[in-house]
Order: structure tokens, then sequence, then C-alpha cells
């Protein structure tokens, strides 16, 4: 079930013992070159996440997990629990700094902190060991998640149609399978043909390096746009519905995704397209009534303003002194989503009681 | 009337006598490098329009007029005057067909043609001379109607408000002061206090490179953001009115404009927010009954699967492969058009009655 397909690397994976290391795709290379990050300790993580090698709502959560690995790991064997209790409660707090917008991460952290204090009591070296265990626990249930998510949303695609997708909800977001992509995935297993136009994503082009290169090499057919294009694809009836996966879902089931959501929603109300959100349960957030009380994060402004991934040096392409505004999400209220699939089954119509009914 | 500002250099000009050259600021260079084409024949015009040293509808109206000069220019003014009446000819064709969505290239290439005509009997060297005289007049006449479209659209801007704008429809994009910008520019003049969201406008970059430029260069308070955050800040009521320029406008007040334009006019609607077009009167072409009848130029996949200007060498951001999509332009229906703010005077509301009658 955690097999990738032979042509694409694994997202992220622990390798070796407890005293091992994980091994994260460093995505910022692609598609231009395959390298991974050998991190040993939090710290590096923590770097891995903030500059986005490893991103992508499910797949920042299984590797928080393995943060908290790396961190008990850092408490010496012979310490007392409540050594190693402080210092998991350390990393937690700033394993979440890194990334505030998708609550996975602080969900996978919060699933560690809580399996350390159930078994606070067998001792420090077996309790290190029970945490690898429960991160690659973690990753396997996202696997198994999204490969639910692509069985309960596979039907949503019929032959002929043509799909929308932005940024990268696929196999390099999650463990394995993606979200948003599992449905596309699931679809093509059940020999429906589609065609998919995939949305580039600015500013760090999500879609045209990672989204791209996933369609390609699994032999779907789908075709490179511009952001501003969505609109036009639409109107010249080339799209019968969007998928996007999901950073946060709150109560209402107002839903945090990458910058540019929000618009595609937009636009596919003006043109009666579907727009559905793809998502595992760790998404939601019960503890937000609505969207206005997730956090969205910032980022630099060169994001914007310079051109070129880590593996180029950066361009500017605007003039220096210009302001920039780079929130790296938006928000998508429920009244525009027409279905949430998640591994448990299809919200729809979307609003608290439908979500909740499903939850719980 | 024609003068640039002091910070801006000159979008086109010819420079000496009819044995002179056309200088072309280099806007592929924008904003790293301020450089000029120095054009002595037709196809290094053509190539400079066609490559996008000078773009903008207006401002290739003007340059393909000095087209035509460089075209009588290559008769020697021995020859008979069909045989100049024939070179024009050809070069008419020729010009056309450098980029076919925007109407001013073809209009300004026919005045040229027509004065011909109505001069043949007066041989071919003072003909050569006439057609420069034609040439600076265009120009002087599209520096003209950018500062009427100023004065027109000037009101639509109060004291506190938020403007989007997309591409670039400023200077640099015609003769002098642009079209949507032109309106900005006026305001500033009146001493209205106002913010502008520049829309980067992929995949070309014109709101980064030349926008961006135009109103730091000109002390206007400017913030640029990605494409796809155009729904966000108009649903966080940071946009109250959007302005945008036209390469070709259909009897009907359909709009073809840089690609991007329909899906932020249909994103003005559903926030309430008035669209308005601004465009000098040589861009309608009353010959079309509507958009559909608008041809749509298609770029190379290039210019979406590779960055960097030719100030820098091309960088691969997408997998090598990957079917693309590339439409320069789009057509906005006149329904989402709150105005057409032209030389003229201001056509609201928009449609074929109204169009006619402040044209005719």
């Amino acid at each position: 079930m955690n097999q990738t397909s032979p042509k694409r690397p694994a997202t992220l994976q622990w390798v070796g013992s407890i005293d091992g290391h994980l091994e994260v795709l460093d995505q910022r290379l692609l598609p231009g070159r395959t390298e991974y990050l050998h991190i040993q300790e939090t710290e590096s993580l923590w770097q891995a996440i903030k500059s986005l090698a490893v991103r992508g709502a499910p797949a920042i959560g299984v590797a928080a997990a393995y943060g908290m690995v790396l961190a008990g790991r850092s408490v010496p064997a012979t310490s007392q629990s409540n050594v190693l209790m402080e210092a998991l409660a350390r990393a937690a707090t700033y394993l979440k700094s890194a990334r505030p917008t998708a609550v996975n991460l602080a969900w996978a952290v919060d699933r560690m902190i809580r399996i350390a204090q159930s078994h606070r009591g067998i001792g420090v070296r077996p309790l290190r060991q029970r945490l690898l265990l429960e991160a690659a626990e973690i990753q396997f249930e996202d696997a198994a998640m999204c490969l639910a998510i692509g069985r309960h949303g596979a039907s949503f695609i019929k032959n002929g149609m043509g799909v929308l997708t932005h940024c990268n909800a696929g196999a390099l977001a999650a463990s394995d399978h993606g979200t948003a992509l599992a449905i596309l995935y699931e679809a093509q297993r059940r020999g429906i043909h589609f065609r998919v136009f995939i949305d580039e994503t600015r500013p760090l082009l999500q879609g045209a390096r990672l989204t791209a290169w996933e369609l390609l090499s699994s032999d779907i057919d789908a075709t490179l746009i511009c952001d501003n294009m969505a609109g036009l694809v639409m109107k010249q009836k080339k799209v019968d519905i969007v998928i996007v996966g999901a950073d946060r879902i709150a109560a209402n089931g107002d839903t945090a995704n990458k910058i540019g959501t929000y618009s595609v929603a937009q636009l596919a109300k003006a043109h009666n397209i579907p727009f559905l959100i793809a998502a595992p349960t760790s998404t939601f957030d019960l503890s937000l009534p609505s969207g206005d009380h997730i956090p969205i994060e910032e980022r630099s402004s060169d994001e914007i303003t310079q051109t070129g991934p880590p593996l180029f040096p950066p361009m500017q392409i605007a003039p220096l002194g210009i302001k920039t505004y780079n929130p790296a999400f938006d928000v998508t209220p429920a009244d525009l989503i027409a279905a949430i699939v998640t591994d448990k089954g299809v919200i729809s119509p979307v609003h608290e009681t439908t979500i909740r009914a499903l939850l719980n």
C-alpha cells in the first residue's frame, strides 16, 4: 500500500533503525534534479519544512512526526522520562512554528505527544522506539487515507471530462498517492479517460514543477496553463470539474488551501462547474467555527520579485523597491464547495452538520 | 504633450530625417536594463513587435506606422509611384502578421496606405517624406488620445481607493501616458490619493516588469501580487475598482485584452467591483459584431515552461514534454464591463448603441 510508482521517487522515508535518518525528497529542486536531504536533527527538519523542501499538508504532518522522533532521539537513553517529555514539548512548539496554516502538522505533533504521555512509564529507550513506530504508523495511515480518498472520489470523474487542479495535491504532497490527484490516479486505474489542466501556481510553481511532473510520469493527459488562464479554459468549456487539496478545513467547511484556490472557486461558480476539495480527515479543525479563524502564512517578497528555484541563481524580475503582498494561502467559503472528498466518504452539501456527521 | 517623465525613457522615437532610424526601448530587458534597438528596416521592426521588444496595442500601432516609413524608404527615390505602392502593400500584409489580436496595428498600417494612395501623384521622394510626417502625426495623436483618456477617466478614482490593474496599459504600451495608467497619472496630478495592486501577469510578467517599474518611477503607491491573488485582495475589500487596457473591442463591446483579463472581470463581478476598460477609439473594430470573431494569438510554450527574460539564460521550470496552452489574450464579454473610457468620452453602459453613439 505504501509503494510509490516505479517512476516516482518517495516523498520521504525513514532509513534504518532508531539511529537512522529521515530521507526527504528536496522538492525545491524538482523537476530538474532528484535529490534527497538526509535529516538527522529536528532543526534540519524544521528548515526543510519552512523552505518547502517538503510541502503539502499531509506530507508535512508525516515529516513533523519524524521530527518528534529526532527530538526524542536527542535525549540520552539514560535520562529520566520527564527530560524526554520536556524535549518533546519544546520540539512540538518549535515544529508547529515552521508553517502555521496546515493543521496536519499540529495534528501529527500532538498525536506524538499523546503517545509519549501514554507510554512514559516504559522508560526513555523503549519510548524512543515507540515514537518511531508511531511516526511510521502515521505515514502508513496517511497513504491508506490517500487511497481511500481516491476510491471515494473516483466516481466524480467520467469519460471525456476535463479536470482542473491547482498547486500540487499529489503523491509529493503526501506519503503517497496524494489527495486531489489520488482521485485521478484511481479513475485512471478504472480505465476512465480524462484530461487535466494544471494551474502553474505562482509564486512557487508547484503546479508547473510538481503536478506536471507527477502527471507526466503517470501517463495522464495533462496541459499546463498559467493561473490567469483558468477562467478562459472554463469559458471554453474545457473544464468539467475542479479538484484541489486543502491545508485546513474549519467546522463550517471553509477551506484554506494554496493561494489562488479562492479565485478558482469563484471562477468555477461563474461557469457552473463543480468545485471539489479532497483531503484526509486529519485536515479538519473543528475547533475553528469558520475560515476567518485560520491563520494565513505570509511569505517573503523574494518569492514574487525573483524567480529561480534553488537550482538556479535568483533573478530579479520586478524592480527593486516595489512592495509586494505574498499570502501563501487563501480561504474558500464553504458555499463555493460542491463536495469534500475524505478518506471516510464524501461530504456534500458542505456545512457543519454534514461535516460532523461524517467525522463523528 | 509628447514629453515623457524625466525618470521614464520614451517607448519609441524616430531619430533624424527620413534617412534616420527608429529607436525602440527594448521592453524585454526591463526593469533590469534600459536599452534601445536602432531599427533601420521593416524586418527588424516586425521582429521587435513579434518578440515583444515593443508591445501594447497603441504602441505597436505607432511602431507599425514607422515600419511603413521604413518600407517606403527602401524604395529608390528614382522609382515609379506604383513600385512604392506595391512595397507598401507588401509591408502592410507583413507587419499585420506580426501580431493578430490588437487592431491598432492594422488600423495604423491601413491609415499609412490611405495617405500614400491619396498622395501618390506627388512622386516617390516627397511621398516618403509624407509617410514620415503621417507616422509622427499618428504618434502625436496617440499621446493626445492617452491624455484625453486620463481626463475622461480620472473622476472614477476617489481618495482612498484601491485600484487593480492587469498587464501594462501604461506609458510603455503607448506613445506616452498609456491608457489605464493615464487615468491614474491624471488622478495623481489632481491630488487624489489611491493605492494600486498590480497583477504580475504571467507568462511574460508585464505587470511585474513594466507596470511596477512605471508606477514606482511615478511615485504611485503600488503593490505587486501574483495573478492568482486578485480574488483574495478583492475579498479583503482592498480593491474598489479595476482598470485595464484593450487590444481590440468588437461592435458590441466585447473586449480582447491580455490573457487573464477575463478572469479578473469575473472576479470583479463576484465582488461587485466596477470593471473598466481604457482604450483609444482606434481600438474599436466595428466590423466585428462580437468578441467571438476576434483572432486570438497563441504563443510559444517556452513562455510558460521556461523563465528568464532575454536578460537571463532560459531556465526550465516545468518538466520537458509537458503540454501547454498559451493564448496571449482572452475576451471579456461586454456585460462584465461597467464602462469603456476613451479619448472621446466614457461609454456606459456598454453595448452597441452606446458605442456607435460615441464613435460616430
